[in-house]
């Protein structure tokens, strides 16, 4: 792979692998997309007429209507908002801003699979403290010197969550380390981590626009956290792109972010449809790990889960397997629509029914 | 400016300062935009129906349709493309990729400002030689060990142009060093030393659509080289973020680049009021430096330069002033429309004339 022009770490660089993304009519349950279209204001935001004067200039490099608008929605100040092309670009400058130590980050086992990737991408070291049997999290396992922690919660892909006690435990564990929680999942019946960011200095919390608010499309991620904390990722931001989000992007944002009667209707809509096809993989005797996310994680019984996989992909019907220590026996599976879910649910009875009839 | 969540070299960073985005009725000379909206086919691309739908999912991850019609603009192929968040995401990835090596990157002592604070965020250690007394560049200080070279062509803030056999005789002296070539402004009269790609491993073009194409609000560039070049650069990208290029950007962006007719002609009225306002200026006895870009630098007589950018200030007229070494003397203009432009030669003719008078 290598070459000599190559700096001489790249080629040792393992890059993060993006779940598919097939053109085709399929039914797409792989990567935790929204089923419904965003906000009908988002969609208008592209209509505007003054685009075409915006796009011929530089956009706003602080972002600084958007970055209001969103601390609005939280209570907190603008200077306590970071917002990123993607959250994925905001978890690269975090872990660039806060992780980069002598010491390991610590996240768990079973995670985000980018995250070992940025710790190659900056040299950093790192520590994966087992999920408990069940995919909870043991907090006491946090402790000790670290660089800092980062998980997600929601946790992905077993969608589990911590409750705000723990994180609140966490925080004290390591009150000199960056406590980064990633709430990609959180709109879909998790409490925020948001409102303990006034007491605790070493909380980031990232969130993005990708899941809840149906714009993945968009890359728009963002950071919250008191002023230092953002401080840093703007230096290393700066260091980095002065610019990272189009005119266009910061416009339709704004109009999302500020739809918050869409996002309740529209996360309702999900989690409803997610408890009921929980009961129903239960029903046929699927084990299904307690989800707070737009996904669940389910071990089918009488299939293992690659066949169960590749029979539902035969059936147009895409959805997560890991081939991975610990979940290689689970699939991952995003919520879509109920038409979707129910053709998910058939498919499933009747390639089971088929192996044990 | 440190505090103890940073990592420790945070705070050593000097991040990039852009030039200043004023809100008001300013006329806008300072940054380099172009003075024509852009392409019709660019702004129609935002109207489509599809929209709603592309921005739920995340975006080809590759923008293999862009890639290919980029590609075929310069008679390459789709490998041999890679596309970024603006240049100066590619300038990001590039950097990382292929110079952190332990001899220094070589870059100009005047040039894009943003270079050695790539070379900080990354700890590359750089050499700067001088050009020459009239800004143009020897090539022969561009020998011996060296982690690489970049450079704008023509280069910024001086405008000054390469020719292609210079070029050549520095991919020569660096054969086994990736020599980048940053032609943001390529388009203003210059030629692009992509035909050069096929004979030299080592070149990498990158370009932009934010100058010529009018599109500085979308964040678009790209790089072209040999594909080994461009599978490194994709290697760092999907170390960082997966889907760095949005739904709408990709879509804008293709039409643009297919809208060569308009490329053309928009190109053609900025170098025709270009070089009227060298005329005008040197009639007003500025000593301007020869531009290929859609810039000049000029250097007042009569009147010091940092004097000069305040009085065109006071008089709603921003240009760029670096009170940097060898051009504190001078100005950095911009080219806007023609009305913009004789605004401007007004405005420095009464400043001069009542200094004189």
């Amino acid at each position: 792979m290598s070459n000599p022009f190559w700096s001489p770490e790249l080629a040792q660089l393992e890059p993060y692998v993006p779940g598919e993304q097939p053109r085709g009519r399929l039914i797409k349950l792989n990567t935790n997309e929204n089923p419904y279209p965003p906000s009908p204001r988002a969609l208008e935001a592209l209509a505007d007429k003054q685009l075409a004067e915006a796009l011929r200039r530089y956009p706003d490099p602080e972002s600084t209507e958007l970055c209001t608008a969103i601390a609005r929605q939280y209570g907190l100040d603008s200077g306590q908002v970071f917002v990123g092309n993607g959250s994925d670009e905001v978890l690269a400058h975090s872990f660039y801003s806060f992780f980069r130590r002598p010491e390991p980050l610590l996240f768990p086992d079973i995670t985000y699979s980018f995250y070992p990737v940025y710790c190659q991408l900056y040299s950093i070291d790192y520590r994966m403290p087992p999920l408990r049997d069940d995919f909870s999290l043991a907090v006491e396992n946090y402790a000790g010197p670290a660089a800092g922690v980062i998980l997600p919660n929601p946790n992905a892909p077993t969608g589990r969550y911590l409750p705000l006690e723990e994180i609140e435990r966490l925080l004290r564990l390591q009150p000199q380390r960056v406590v980064a929680i990633d709430e990609a999942y959180i709109d879909f019946g998790g409490e925020s981590a948001v409102r303990l960011i006034g007491d605790h200095p070493n909380l980031l919390v990232i969130r993005t626009l990708s899941k809840s608010h149906a714009l993945a499309g968009l890359r728009l991620g963002y950071a919250l956290g008191q002023r230092h904390l953002i401080e840093g990722l703007e230096r290393t931001k700066n260091s980095f792109n002065s610019y990272p989000i189009d005119s266009v992007a910061q416009r339709v944002a704004l109009a999302a972010v500020q739809d918050s009667a869409w996002l309740a209707d529209s996360s309702a809509r999900v989690i409803a449809t997610r408890e009921r096809v929980v009961a129903a993989l239960t029903g046929l005797e699927f084990e299904v790990v307690p989800s707070k996310a737009n996904f669940i994680l389910a071990r089918p019984r009488g299939i293992g889960a690659e066949d169960l996989y590749r029979e539902l992909r035969r059936r147009d019907i895409l959805v997560r397997y890991f081939n991975k220590p610990r979940i290689s026996e689970y699939l991952r599976i995003s919520i879509g629509t109920d038409g979707e879910m129910d053709a998910l649910l058939a498919a499933c009875a009747e390639i089971i029914g088929s192996r044990n009839g």
